[in-house]
């Protein structure tokens, strides 16, 4: 209850209500499918919080900072064995496999993003695959688990798979972007958290292309005094890396926006159309 | 790989496979479901080692001690989720309706397991409660997912998930037994860890009966120097409660045997038959 009420903006689940408005729209089936994407959101969160020791999430503390680690890790995975067992509501096998392989995929993505960290002599792919796993796999897999539990043919659930990577993307990017330009208030959580913690996202990668923020930046370590980071957080933020990065961001969502030509029009369309603007553009 | 090697008794997969043998024995079928149910066996052995904060298991350092919690918590999550990627191979829904249910029987054990700990006022009831949940449930369902993966009739496939109940039972009550009896080297992992740790099992329960062994027992706690928990577990050895313990066990191994019973004389009846008991009356 701690961490459903620390609320969310729900976006996996309105992608899968979405998404089934293009097939036979049954809610009684559709909600399995929307509840499990949100809980399986919220174990990774749960068991992410553990990793990064992150005390505060959407302004609340979290459950290993309430608790402890331990409460964190079993909470996590209680609730993630929630979340198949409303899966098994779906009678469609291919819904099963796409989601267990999503979940596989996300697993690696974690243990590679600690591997990653503090790993300074990375490239923009590597950070590019990292956010595939760590969002962009979940939200695609939302769009297109929707459709497939209202019975959607193939080329468009694929279709409505791409807008979700490629939404899950800019997403990303941005969140990673408001990292650096937020307040703490604005987050929920301590701004500029990613560097400090190692997380090389892309504000910092752009920056790295000039070879003194780059020896300024590999210079970040765990216990850095908080006026050394904010030092080195101006620096990027006067590089001219937040405006590439939102230029990557915007690419994603240019592509998110052309795989909703080829849909039906349909008001469901129109709204994923909107959204992902919104997130595209959103502030905070 | 470093886990897998670590060894184990493997003895779900073997239920797994025995109970395909009642009906349509197909082993590319029947593989996915044993290798699943090693895996999440696996995955909660990684986790529980985290909460138990344990260095050694199977004689080998646990994947907490040899890299860390953070690690163990991933490595248990992808573990996990490659079981629920194999288990997708199996078409009836029956399957992962019961899968998924004890995935959440088992969580909802494992948080019940640490809000018990060095809570010495429960009874035998709780502690049969926490054990089925932690042991029981897991070697019930490996034999009826077995027989449901080979498309056994219900009330064979029942009284399979009765028996692997039972034995499941037997199993962790000789476990719990043996964690007070055996030596170090015997175990894999230091001897009395369960009492230091706060894990009431069936020997310090029935112990407690006798009201100055009791107030010994309620002194445990987790700083406890080793002689006085070495006097503690004399004690526990000397009141009687190994024997009615072990008495405890061979219940469960009876109503195990007597389950069979109904079954189809097979090899694999014989074999079900020998494998109880031999664990039954297992002494390392």
């Amino acid at each position: 209850m701690h961490t459903l009420q620390a609320g969310g903006k729900r976006i996996r689940p309105v992608f899968v209500l979405l998404a089934g408005k293009f097939g036979n729209y049954d809610i009684h089936v559709m909600k399995n499918v929307a509840v499990a994407l949100e809980l399986i959101h919220m174990a990774s969160l749960v068991h992410d919080d553990v990793i990064d020791d992150a005390d505060l999430r959407r302004g609340q503390p979290t459950v290993k900072s309430k608790w402890d680690n331990k409460i964190a890790m079993y909470t996590g995975d209680f609730v993630f064995a929630l979340a198949i067992e409303l899966m098994t509501n779906i009678g469609n096998p291919l819904a099963h496999k796409i989601l267990a392989n999503t979940i596989v995929e996300v697993s690696v993505g974690e243990i590679q993003q600690i591997k990653d960290k503090y790993r300074f002599n990375q490239n923009l792919r590597d950070y590019l695959r990292r956010i595939k796993r760590k969002t962009a796999l979940l939200i695609a897999v939302s769009c297109q688990l929707g459709a497939i539990a209202a019975d959607v043919e193939e080329s468009i659930h694929k279709k409505l798979y791409r807008f979700g990577y490629y939404v899950g993307m800019s997403y990303q990017i941005i969140d990673d972007i408001l990292d650096f330009t937020s307040t703490e208030k604005e987050l929920g959580k301590p701004a500029g958290g990613d560097l400090l913690q190692g997380n090389v996202t892309a504000p910092a990668l752009y920056a790295m292309e000039n070879n003194q923020i780059r020896k300024e930046i590999e210079k970040v370590h765990e216990k850095m005094e908080p006026s050394e980071i904010t030092k080195i957080i101006s620096l990027i933020k006067q590089s001219g890396a937040i405006e590439k990065s939102f230029t990557l961001s915007d690419l994603y969502l240019q592509k998110a926006l052309a795989e909703l030509n080829g849909l039906p029009v349909t008001k469901a369309k129109k709204t994923l159309n909107d959204i992902a603007k919104v997130i595209g553009r959103r502030k905070f």
